[in-house]
């Protein structure tokens, strides 16, 4: 390319250079006579000068924001040195200026500081992805996921494709459907994950295999969650899960290394889902910060207090220096568990004025003394049965820290969920379902045959500051144990026959022990470039409508594209 | 990993060690009492003994083809020695042998040999792609991908995720649609390719993308087309056409050299469009040979052949050495050009006897002495009209090619196919389209305007051995030629608004001249590992009537996921 530098390069030591840049105009402005233009590209800026007695002057004057201009010229000394930018010794006073493209005044600011609503930058989407911060968010998707694929290369992993054009088997999440025009009523599907394919590659012999994939998900979104989104999909066999957990680890190690020049540790800390549940409340946990979960319920087992009677447990955690929350924070926070299904919040306060709290009247000093706080002190406690009050915890203890600043943003704590348990049954449809998915191997086919309900899976999740960024397991490779669990989660033969016939076929031919793990791309780059809005990381997000503002999509179609698909819409 | 070797590895040196292997079993036999097998992985066979007096050889006998197993044993050298393959001086005697899975007797065979139908290959597709030539396919096509994306990524290119729930914007092919819930009767639409967000990359500003991108045709398939298919999606800006083309020939040279060793020359040869249809019939040359196609309406003018009166030219081509063609053949290439528009094939030989053919009785020495044919060669001739002579002509020529083995399979030419007509003038429906897409650069805007039949294109196709591999254009950036562009294709201003109104939109803006191009990365395997079928490039690939003989997609759905998507199915 014939053009010398980027927007970013030139500072003192080029002065007196002649140098080729482009890019866009940031912002243009006439000073006693003179125009400045700063330059922008993906780089930087840089600052160019243009004299009243220059044959390009008149040119100059007519350039506005966001035109894109071709600038020669020679590098100067600034008199007025900025020095928040690396080029801020220097600018450039023109020899020659070319306009290559003019524009209109865009519809909102190109700048890190704009304030256009957030259906404005979808939008014009081009326009937001202008901004340096936006560009940034991306340009680091693209280095995580060029760091992330090189260990797996490197590894002995092979990259293999597998078809978005697949085949509807709902089970947990709603499919996106494709209709067939060669065959009346019959629709393809977009795959959820190439679960099923990954396991084929296995029974095929490839023994490693990765990809970028994107999974599709019709469901009702969340604000972070998108119906398309990527995930980075693993899968080897003759492994067991500390193969793939070390293999994991060393994906971090390097990728953090190497986008954001952290060093983490490896290997992570390993905690049972029961451990992350009882301690933290909840199987993400956030590491950054300890207020750990106790049971209380011992304690207070001999002291009679209303709100607690006929309440199986009583869970706590302590709050240290929390004594300086006010009666309106605590109504918010007992607000925060009543919404997260705890039946009520009692609190007590250990100040330099003595104890305090809600369950005053009930308590004396030695009932007090029992919980041991120290000055400034507070203990929150919720009673109700084990999962409700650790839940009604867990979501306690995220707000306490984020209101009192414990989670250091550039801390980053990964641990391993494991043990988990097999099965969730559904007391309403009583029948189990999968709490992974239908082809995680039990740690124990006979437990499974016999007590389900006690039946541990050889899965494992990672967890980084309090977010999934991953979860996998080993497979069954063994057909009889898959016939068994599909049973137990109350599939009929037909229905296995109908819905995964080949894929239990395929495992009665030779089949290696396998497993995986399939890491969450969007999200890992969410936490690695700090943003809580995933919209940021993903280049044409859709809304929580599932919609594309800049295109416009979904859209109606011919009525002849419809005929070709047999296909009436109904109301 | 627990295991100490692949089974390519062990030879000579390794010999009285002890190792530990893993793999499928290729075949078992017992002889004189000794259990032979020969055990497989993706990288090669390892041949294992178990004697009579083992602990595992009741075990052993049991072990039939494709049984998944675990042996360790010592390294011995063997007594009949295989230097057929890496492995082919040892054996290992085993210490212990652990059978991990059972194989029932497969539907085919697993090896290179298997004579399998194709409708079984893709049913068992698990069990074809075990295959070693199979497992190659891909594993050549994940080492191809990774040295184009090498390339990419070292010159500065962002590896960018676009959406595959994109919008209907009907040109050309037909899209799959996908049916939104949450919008009754509106349909999002699987991109045909990421043209228009890869170009509004590059007008926010991100100069060099690219993406091995899926992409998505719902057309009758011929046999080297699938309903999804991938492409390497590249776009810069502040570039032109030489500039792409560096680039292309830098991937080129070095995923040839890293993949297969082989040295590819670049800069790769230029030819015009005008020139590659006039020489060589076709917009897709193979230069692995000559058989130029020449003009011979001058020569003809004075002689009076009826097959040649009325016709505006008479084109043809020498195949040296082909006098030896028979009659029957002639006739099967006279039905192959009448297949291929040409109005009739006319042929002149030169042998010791003379010349003769089916002009003979129109032709004096004077007319055969004009044509300076040399012993044994033939000469074709086909009149009618240019385009359909030399298409004609252009057919054949591929067909002798083949017949001669005129082309070699490791040799490997590249060619640019340059200054392309930038539209097509359909006759029958009387309007324009466009030959690549309606987003190229006409090479002078003023040419559109004035005389469209005319208007060249900055467009450039890359050629491989007669194959298109890899289309791009500089694109338009101005927004006032882009409503020029739609309106000489007859779309309304309503119609530009409604597909295709953000798009015209953006360049209002400031957008970068830019450009690209885009690879088919199916195609570039195929050519690259010597397949004709598409299929054997892709892990799960479709049929011709795009179904998935595993899967059995497109399947019936549930009346109640129809019912959410606001669909009934017609006739």
């Amino acid at each position: 390319m014939k053009y010398t530098h980027h927007n970013n390069e030139l500072n003192f030591k080029h002065v007196g250079e002649h140098v080729y840049l482009k890019g866009w105009v940031q912002k243009s402005r006439n000073l006693g006579g003179l125009v400045f233009i700063d330059l922008r590209d993906r780089f930087g800026i840089t600052q160019i000068v243009v004299k009243p007695d220059h044959k390009d002057y008149e040119k100059a004057l007519k350039i506005r924001s966001e035109f894109v201009i071709e600038v020669k010229g020679v590098v100067l000394e600034r008199e007025s040195k900025n020095l928040n930018i690396p080029t801020g010794e220097i600018e450039i006073e023109v020899t020659d200026l070319i306009i290559l493209s003019a524009a209109e005044t865009p519809p909102m600011t190109v700048s890190n500081d704009s304030d256009a609503l957030e259906e404005t930058r979808l939008k014009y989407r081009y326009l937001d992805l202008r901004r340096p911060v936006m560009q940034n968010y991306l340009i680091q998707r693209h280095k995580i996921t060029q760091a992330i694929r090189s260990v797996l290369v490197d590894e002995g992993f092979y990259e293999l494709e597998t078809p978005i054009l697949g085949k509807s088997t709902p089970e947990g999440a709603r499919d996106y459907l494709v209709p067939s025009r060669l065959y009346a009523g019959h629709f393809y599907a977009l795959p959820q994950s190439p679960q099923i394919y990954k396991q084929l590659f296995m029974v095929a012999g490839f023994e490693k295999y990765f990809q970028i994939a994107k999974c599709f998900r019709d469901e009702d979104l969340r604000a972070d969650r998108q119906p398309e989104f990527t995930q980075v999909d693993i899968e080897a066999s003759f492994i067991d899960e500390s193969d793939i957990q070390s293999l994991i680890e060393k994906i971090m190690v390097h990728t953090f290394k190497k986008v954001l020049d952290v060093e983490v540790k490896a290997p992570f800390r390993k905690m049972s889902y029961k451990e992350a549940m009882e301690t933290y409340g909840t199987d993400k946990p956030d590491l950054r910060y300890e207020l750990h979960i106790s049971d209380y319920t011992d304690t207070f087992k001999d002291i009679d207090i209303p709100l607690f009677n006929g309440k199986t447990y009583v869970k706590g955690l302590v709050l240290p220096n929390g004594a300086s929350l006010s009666r309106k924070q605590i109504d918010q926070l007992s607000h925060l568990v009543k919404k997260n299904h705890g039946d009520a919040l009692a609190f007590i306060k250990l100040t330099s004025e003595g104890y305090s709290g809600s369950l005053n009247k009930f308590m004396n000093d030695e009932h007090y003394a029992s919980f041991n706080l120290n000055e400034q002190d507070i203990l929150f406690l919720v009673p109700g049965d084990n999962d409700n009050a650790l839940n009604a915890l867990g979501a306690l203890r995220v707000e306490l820290a984020d209101m009192f600043n414990l989670a250091d943003p550039n801390n980053y704590q990964f641990v391993w969920i494991t043990e988990w348990p097999l099965l969730e049954y559904d007391e309403e449809e009583k029948r189990y379902y999968a709490k992974h998915h239908p082809f995680t191997q039990p740690n124990d086919p006979k437990v499974l045959a016999e007590n389900p309900k006690e039946a541990y899976a050889k899965a494992y999740d990672i967890v980084l500051n309090g977010y999934e960024i991953g979860g996998g397991s080993i497979r069954i490779h063994n057909q009889e144990v898959q016939k068994l669990m599909f049973k137990t989660l109350g599939l009929t033969d037909e229905d296995v026959k109908h819905r995964f016939g080949f894929f239990v076929d395929a495992l009665k031919y030779g089949t290696p022990p396998h497993g995986g793990l399939a890491l969450g791309l969007d999200r890992i780059v969410m936490l690695m470039t700090h943003t809580s809005n995933i919209k940021d990381v993903i280049a044409f997000p859709k809304t929580q409508s599932a919609k594309d503002q800049m295109m416009q999509a979904p859209s109606d179609v011919d009525e002849i594209q419809l005929k070709e698909l047999h296909l009436k819409v109904g109301e």
